[in-house]
This record gives C-alpha cells, sequence and structure tokens, in this order.
C-alpha cells in the first residue's frame, strides 16, 4: 500500500462513485487500493446472476446483478444491455452522488515518465473541477493547469470557460483500436505519454472510450446511456461510442466542456479481434451514417435539461437512422426508456439538471 | 557543430524557404546552423534600411530591406507593414519554393525531456508532408505519427485524412502571452514539452502564433498575409493572428488541415509588456468582435482557389468590420492588394492553387 502519499480525505470522497462493470473477481483493485479504497464502489455484474463475484477486503461497494437490475426498472430493465460491458449505465443511473468515475476490470495504475504511479482518479477530478474552453482553441492546452493559461490572441470574454462535463481519460499499452486495426497492428503498444489535457471543441465529435471515464452526473448523467449491445443486438463495442456522440451534442447545445488526455491508465490485455470484428462489422459499416448524422443534429432552444436534449435526439434517431437499420428505431425506444427509469430512479435530477445546464448556443 | 547527427541532404532542402524577419544581426543562426544552413533564407530587414544585418557566415541568403520592397512591389508596398515583423509576409510571396518556415531571431534550438536537441524544422516537414484529421478528433493525437493510430469508432471513410496546409509550433521558456498576462504572471515558463501534434478540428479557430510556423506555400500562400501592423497603424502583435483567422477560415473551407504541437523552439525574450499593451490594446478590444465575425464567415462554392477566398473574406471584412473600426476598411483594401501583389510576383500561383485545393464542404 502506497497510503502514505495519498490524503486522508481525498478530494469528493463522499460526491463520486466509481462504476466498474466486470464478469470476473475484482483481484484488479488490489492495485487500485491506495486510490480506491476510500471511495464507493458501484459494481455492475453482467453475465450469469448466480455467479459470486469476490471483491477483495476493504471496499465499500454495492453489487448489482441482472436479478438486481430486472428488479428495480421491472420492464425497463429492456434498456440496460447483457452480455455487454454497456451495463455499466446502470451504475449510473442508481448512484446518488454528483460525480461518476468508470474503469473497465484489465486497468491498471499506470506510471508517468518519471517513474510515479498515476493518480487516475484524482487528475479525473482536477479536470472535472476545472473549467473547459469549448469556444476557442488554446495551443498550450489546458489554460486552467499550473504552468499554463490562455495565449495571445484568446478573446478575453472567453477565457471563464465553460462548466466541464467529461473528463476522457487514455491508455498505455494496449491502446483503444478496433478490431481491423487491432488485426493489421496486432503488436503496437501506446507507449507515448503526452502530458496535456485539452478541451475538445465545440462542434467536433469524438470517439469517447468507456474503459477510463468520468463526468459530472449532475451536468450530463442522463445522456450517458451506453445503448443496447450484446445480448440479443446485432452490435458490440459501440456503447461508449454512442453515449459519446449523444453526449457531445448535448454538452454543445448546453454550454458544457468535454476534456481528453490525462490521466492515462495502464491497458493490461487487448481483447479478441476477431471476436471484437464480430460485434463491431455493423458498427463500423453504420457509423459511417452516424456520424454525419450526430454532426449535423440541432437541438431546438426549448431543449434546456439534458433529459429533454436526450428525448429529442432520440426522435432525431428514430427519423433518421432507422432507414440504416431497423436496430436504431428498437435503440431510440431504448432511449426514451432510459430517460423513464432514469427520472423514475432520480426524482429530483430533471429539474436540478435544467437548473445546472443553462442553454447557450 | 553537431552536424553528425544531420542527414547530409536534409528533407526538402530545394522546396522550403526559411523566412527571418529582423531589425540586427543575425547571431541567433549560429546556433540553427546545423539544421538550417543547407536551406534557402529569405530575410526581410525591417526598419531603417540604410543599416546594414550581418548575416553569418556559411548561410545561402537573399536580404530585402524597405526599399527593396517598395521597388519590387511599387504602390502595391502600402499593404507590406513597416516597423513591425508583420513584414515577413514578404518573403513569403517572394519565395519560388513550395514550402515555407519562419522564425523569429529571439528563438532558438529547445531540447525534448531526453536532453536531446530539437530539428524544429524537421519536424514541421514532418507534420506538412503527412495528412491532417480535421473532421473528426482523434484522442491518441495524430494517427499519422509512428506507434500511433486511428481509435476504435473513428470512421474508416476519413481516415485519409486531408492534406496539410500549415503546422504550428510551440515555445517552451517564454509562452506567447498577451501584454496583460505578461504584467500579472511576469515570471511564468513554459517548461511542459507536450509530445504531441494534433489537427485543430475543422470549424474551430485557434491563435496562430508566427514565430515558428511553416505552411504549404503552394497550398494556402496567398492566405498568408499579415495585415497591416506597426507604423501608422493603430494596432500591433496582431499579425500572426490575423492570418491565422483567415488562414483557417480558408483551410476549413477547402478542406485543408492546421497541425499544432510540436516541434519546440526556445524562446529566449519576453518583449516588453508595456510596449505590448500600447501595440495591442485596439486588438484586445476588436478580436472580441472579429472572432465571432470569422466563426461564422461562410465561403460559397465558388471560392475554389485561395486567392478567391481571400478576396472574398476581404468583402465580408468590409462589410461587416469597417463599423468596427475604419481601419477594417484600409485593411479589406490591402488585403485586395496583397493578392494584387502575390499574383504578379506569381503568375502561375492562382491556377495551380484552385487544381490543388480542391472545395470540400
Amino acid at each position: 500500500m502506497a497510503g502514505g502519499s495519498i490524503p486522508s480525505t481525498p478530494l469528493l470522497k463522499d460526491e463520486l462513485d466509481i462504476v466498474i462493470p466486470t464478469i470476473r473477481n475484482l483481484d484488479f483493485l488490489e492495485m487500485w487500493r491506495p486510490f480506491f479504497q476510500q471511495y464507493h464502489l458501484i459494481i455492475v455484474q453482467d453475465g450469469d446472476p448466480s455467479r459470486t463475484i469476490k471483491v477483495p477486503e476493504g471496499f465499500d461497494y454495492e453489487l448489482y446483478n441482472r436479478n438486481d437490475i430486472n428488479r428495480i426498472l421491472g420492464p425497463k430493465a429492456s434498456c440496460i444491455s447483457f452480455k455487454d460491458s454497456a451495463c455499466r449505465c446502470f451504475g449510473y443511473m442508481v448512484s446518488k452522488k454528483k460525480y461518476i468515475f468508470t474503469i473497465d476490470d484489465d486497468c491498471f495504475v499506470a506510471k508517468d515518465p518519471s517513474g510515479k504511479e498515476i493518480n487516475a482518479l484524482e487528475q479525473h477530478i482536477k479536470n472535472l473541477l476545472s473549467p473547459s474552453s469549448p469556444f476557442f482553441f488554446n495551443t498550450l492546452y489546458d489554460p486552467y493547469r499550473e504552468g499554463a493559461d490562455f495565449v495571445r490572441g484568446y478573446p478575453f470574454s472567453l477565457r471563464e470557460g465553460a462548466p466541464t462535463a467529461v473528463s476522457h481519460g487514455l491508455w498505455l499499452n494496449i491502446p483503444d483500436y478496433d478490431a481491423p486495426t487491432q488485426l493489421v497492428k496486432p503488436l503496437e503498444r501506446n507507449t507515448r505519454y503526452v502530458d496535456a489535457v485539452l478541451t475538445i471543441p465545440k462542434g467536433t465529435l469524438f470517439p469517447m472510450c468507456g474503459m477510463n471515464l468520468a463526468f459530472n452526473r449532475e451536468l450530463i448523467g442522463p445522456a450517458m446511456y451506453f445503448g443496447l449491445m450484446g445480448d440479443g443486438q446485432p452490435i458490440g463495442r459501440y456503447d461508449d461510442m454512442w453515449a459519446g456522440w449523444c453526449t457531445k451534442v448535448i454538452c454543445d447545445h448546453l454550454g458544457l466542456g468535454v476534456k481528453t488526455g490525462l490521466p492515462y491508465i495502464w491497458h493490461s490485455k487487448a481483447s479478441n479481434p476477431f471476436v471484437n470484428l464480430r460485434k463491431e462489422y455493423n458498427g463500423i459499416y453504420w457509423q459511417e451514417e452516424i456520424i454525419p448524422f450526430f454532426q449535423t443534429a440541432v437541438l431546438p432552444k426549448e431543449c434546456t435539461s439534458v433529459q429533454k436534449c436526450y428525448l429529442e435526439l432520440s426522435k432525431q434517431v428514430k427519423a433518421k437512422l432507422s432507414k440504416v437499420d431497423p436496430y436504431f428505431d428498437k435503440l431510440a425506444d431504448a432511449m426514451v426508456t432510459w430517460i423513464e427509469a432514469w427520472d423514475e430512479l432520480n426524482p429530483s435530477g430533471s429539474a436540478a439538471a435544467a437548473v445546472n445546464g443553462s442553454a447557450k448556443k
């Protein structure tokens, strides 16, 4: 335990939940113990609910398996994916905290170039608690970071920035490649530590990976739906991408910021590229139409809360993507179910979101 | 001389000019000798033309002072600034090469974290010779760099990227701050080496600094006009910003890419913040209207060459910014003069640009 260097009360200790989707014993938590032990964990057990998931001693957690999800959501449980890590978004929904950090169980503590272990959660919190700069690009990266600022030519009226809704972290070792790239470059490892955090500009979409991700649940939670993937669905490995596209469009509409860059985690194991290809092939094809759809999606002024934005997006998905595949008709319905379930479990959330995220265009 | 590690024939040796605006002896070139000596230099002498600028032995150069500019351009010389480093753009105009690298004479060779001297020009050339990715954000930065690629969720149809028109390099030591920030943080130094090159997304403006900048003159040269600054003008230190805004709007329209990040140079000396404040104060005020103007500027489809785009922009400047200050009326006229002078000195340039930069929207 490297606990000596960790502050006794870590940042946002009582305001953040760590959400972990898993199908196996959570031995990986041992390495994270100094960084996670004081936080509350929400474990979403995927697959066979009769299996017992072992959690190392000393962690404070709640665990939900498929039976729990069905019991809590009733018929609305249909919007939560099964046999896919997309099930993690159930954890976002049952959390009562302001912030969420989600991490995969094959992700370990990375080291910075000086050899120091990276406290990924602490960096995510720093990212979330400082503003973003989505309206103009700052060439020295995050202007709010120590030792940095806005450069010459950056409009002063924009230097207050925007509230940060999402912090997207990266991965050393195994990069987050799709199956074709995995197949072509099986030995490629990410060894480049880029010491930067930057805001993804307004109007620009990005591929959001769910492996190492944090967000402000109050600001953007209801947009973090990981879609219908896995069991019974014609697609997998696009759960986080779908959430990222929806989230970015809504953040842009509501004047919220999305950051990417630090922190890195150590991604230990490449998933099987042949299995991945089977999961991905529809997504690889469909994304050629999905992305232009999101790039041109416009939300009306009346959409002043995340929920309203999300329901509007579901309508547009139904209207414009159902022609790509009937799957999107089903997905659009699931998006509505997700919001209904969210509001049921978070009765005051809808109003709070409307107050916090004022619509700027 | 660290010449041993430098290839005997450096990249683009006969296709690139180094443009340096100066008012003093160019002793700074000694440090750059291993990297610059095989290239051709275009030195634009600012200020008193009767002064003699000393260039270290062994460099291949041509030097233009104000008398030369007046002689070559005649009445059109009015578009070239005097007593301001904006005069450098004259060098872009008289060059006959495909690529330009421009650097200030207070910029020295920086070192990377391993202590190795950075060949800034070589990195710029790499940036310019590999494509950009302006249409979608890649979270692992430049996907064309060794050891990197496009991440999962990046549309395959966009992986060819776009031709790179501009490579914007950064600065260690003295950051490129405006006068107010210099005054508030006189001791701040940039010590963070961020090992990344990234494409500035389509639709996003950025503050382009002229201190350490390279571009493809055939693709974007006529947009690299550094405006009317310095002597007799109500503004200074916005020359590169102006060029950057115009360039980015035109690159976005023509489907060309703009990269920022590596390489770093070592910026040795902060300019006087009080003098800078006098030069900048109008710009600081005006940019609050200029930036929204450029953010919303739309170029019609008929603008298929950089020249056509630039003349259209000049019309829009006249129509929409003259109300901010009569200066913009004068600037809009100078933009037209600049293009006339460019076409006079580059008789085949207009047609070439139209062929190379096909309009994509």
